[in-house]
């Protein structure tokens, strides 16, 4: 599957929190930056998601702000 | 000013894309991944963007997608 | 590729307007509702839309609204 | 009221999953399809949401990506 | 039409520009803010938005980040 | 910090609803509105939010809706 997101980001789980609704789930990223992302928590069973996954952090390009000093 | 944004990742403008609303930024962050962003031409204009100044590219955890192999 | 997005309703593109930055593209899904997508021009021309191509719109569960009459 | 977004689908409440924040719910649109929707448990309380009734999915255009196999 | 979104800002239209794709409409809320909005062109023809019109600002509080100083 | 998003509402926190991960924050606005936003727990706890704190709320023109009666 190719998605249109600009933004596709290789990484792995580092870190996975359940709650009722959601997962949070943050990914390090090749660069080393660490992507926090919240899905379901049926997406994330549905992934199959657990530390050290390879996964990719997707992030539409009119979803991401720009910010200076 | 801090901000509620799990996603704050430090980079450089690499490249801008004018269009009569909206402005495409292409941000490089510091591991070396290319972040895209669609902001609106007058917050491009605001913030006095061009190549090389130093930016963050931010993100809300709930706009980023986890996808899997 | 797998994607934490809910929403992955199969379809066919029924209509494509390009602007500078933004292209909307027009989804008719096989229940047969349209839904129409703005995704950044270089990502229509990636992923060679045109019109009868067999997408997907994907669609993330927080971006989804819920109204009543 | 009549709204900006592009996508408005009329269908059939499926199911409602509570969490302390948010409320997940799933509607099936006329042409068959499910779509998931997370919303505040407030909204979903406020909207007097069950199972059965007729509500909207409503989605931004800017919201929907695109994808192919 | 009721909607799941928390934020519902009463307001006038102030000011609307055209791109291709998108119209980018400010509203000033009843209690003197402005708030700009991207919507698609096509949504505000159908909506015959025009300077001075009474509208809503419709916000999904999981689209809303919160800063401090 | 300068950021992108055209819509900076300066305001103090009304109300706070901790889940295990999101929490949702009420501020109320200059103009007396309440805007209502679900974050992160994670992130309200780093920006140490608590009732009657000053605080901006932030959101992104491309995800704002127009609505007319």
């Amino acid at each position: 599957m190719k998605i249109s997101a600009r933004n596709i980001l290789k990484g792995k789980v580092l870190r996975i929190v359940n709650g009722p609704v959601n997962t949070e789930v943050t990914v390090r990223v090749s660069g080393g930056e660490e992507i926090v992302s919240i899905i379901t928590r049926a997406s994330a069973e549905e992934l199959e998601l657990s530390e050290g996954k390879e996964v990719y952090a997707v992030i539409k390009a009119s979803h991401v702000l720009i910010a200076t000093d």
